[in-house]
């Protein structure tokens, strides 16, 4: 006799589970909808290359990778973002564009199992690809506040940031060549604290104490929208690229707040990084006011050059 | 830059394909959710050992199969059957009995390509288990023509047939070790023809001339059900496993019937043998009228003993 289990990190979903859990999925696809999105799927299996061509080396670590029958190196995806920008270099064609997609699916991850984290589960993503207007972006504030509000929550909020904005200061400070290893230790400010973040970029950036604390102030700033904006104008002074990202904040948060949206759902937070190298305008991190522990439930961000990848036609 | 591509035999679904794959789950899970079934889901990667419990030497070799970090022997899924099977072995206690569950998840097969065939491709599964009851097999008709009706079909069959016919007829030619190889030979009678399955009956389980004829004979049983019955009852005279089979299937024509199913959608077809090992009564296969070509689109049956690999309850 077999003895009946499941590999670690996996999980069987019974009834009880499986139907809140199919009308989550129900409830996004119908709000993807409401705006226009398109349903797309892809492969769970990849060419080894594709899957590993972007995102970072700890991402490479923890694809699930091995030989198929017929020798090719294959992976399964590690999320639905890498496949998509293949999908689109490939399929650009016979695409309309801007294209508007969702994608809901299962992703897979050899890592560490640890509490709340499994190595097989499923994505509810959103892309709107071919265009560089700031309305795309608005717009995806728009579904991430509906989708929540469909979903049953009213205590939440979205927190918004511009990589520009951080570029913008780093370029100030000279920092620039040093941005992955800088924005990586800023995303884990809520984890292990500033002292935290600033010893991590003084060891693995380089950075020297004063650069450490130029950096920190600009990330730990609180207030209202108006009052960081404030602020980040002043912070950004003299850097083209920083001044674009707060004018772009800017903008975001008076055309999300004139659409409906009260500021208790929509705040600027500086030191939302996401440490993945392929953004470069606005990102987003979406907070349960009665869950803080578990950390960001939706988060995202424009990347403009992904799918450069996968081809030379620019789409942002 | 890298060749944005997919794999041999796996596809990217553009919004033109994917909105009606959307809409068929859709149908799916409400027609069974009428019956009263549930959701599960289970991993998509599981230990080797378990999936390849059961199922054929065929199917093994179709298995993505590789070692993971932790240096565990893992496959993709090959169908939802087995995993069924572990799942419900594994969470009996937490489960109503009979429990009816419906189950729509991606399988990945490692065959060769052909025109039609994938190696990653989507189940709609849906079972009962834990009852021996002839009750479930006559809904399980049921559900079938109405998932075809809601699915927007007039014009199918559902053919459907008793492994114990076929057993019971194996018993009386003294050929009952060796219906595994004669099972497989039958499933290929529309692809191969008379001929062709006599040969193969031969050659692989060293059944005489005379004996393939026997066999060959039953399995070309043509007519109406009630004609086909008749004759079966002669066919099977002495074996009870044989008489047991016909019994069975003249009870679920019979209730089928009653159901409101015209005869034109519901045929005995005593060529229907479904390969895999591990049926033990009423089997299933759907055909489109328009679309001979294409095979059986619905397919299934009793196995009362598959969870038995994982278990010593017995759960039919």
């Amino acid at each position: 006799m077999i003895q009946p289990r499941t590999l670690k990190g996996f999980r069987d979903f019974l009834p009880e589970a499986m139907l809140p859990r199919e009308r989550l999925i129900d409830t996004a696809r119908r709000v993807y909808r409401s705006y226009g999105y398109s349903p797309i799927d892809t492969p769970a299996l990849e060419y080894l290359e594709i899957l590993s061509g972007k995102g970072s080396d700890e991402t490479d670590k923890q694809l699930y990778r091995f030989r198929d029958h017929g020798g090719r190196d294959v992976a399964l995806r590690f999320d639905l973002t890498v496949p998509a920008a293949r999908f689109t270099a490939q399929h650009i064609n016979e695409l309309p564009v801007p294209f508007k997609r969702y994608h809901i699916a299962t992703v897979w991850r050899g890592e560490n199992t640890q509490r709340g984290r499994y190595r097989e589960f499923m994505q509810c993503d959103f892309d709107t690809i071919g265009t560089a207007s700031p309305a795309a972006d608005i717009e995806t504030a728009l579904v991430i506040h509906d989708l929540f509000r469909a979903l049953g929550f009213e205590r939440f909020v979205i927190r918004v940031n511009n990589r520009r904005v951080l570029n913008g200061l780093l370029e100030k400070l000279d920092l620039s060549d040093r941005a992955v290893p800088i924005l990586r230790a800023i995303d884990k400010l809520a984890k292990i604290g500033p002292e935290g973040v600033a010893a991590e970029m003084i060891s693995t950036a380089q950075v020297s104490q004063q650069q450490a604390d130029d950096i920190l102030k600009l990330v730990s700033l609180e207030g209202t929208n108006d009052a960081i904006l404030a602020e980040l104008d002043r912070l950004t002074e003299g850097s083209e690229t920083g001044r674009q990202g707060v004018g772009e904040l800017r903008d975001l948060i008076a055309a999300v707040g004139a659409a409906g949206v009260p500021e208790a759902r929509i705040q600027i937070d500086v030191a939302i990084a996401r440490g993945l190298d392929y953004y470069t305008g606005t990102i987003y991190e979406t907070f349960l006011d009665d869950l803080p522990g578990i950390g960001s439930v939706c988060s995202g961000g424009r990347y403009d050059n992904l799918t450069g990848l996968f081809t030379k036609q620019v789409l942002p």
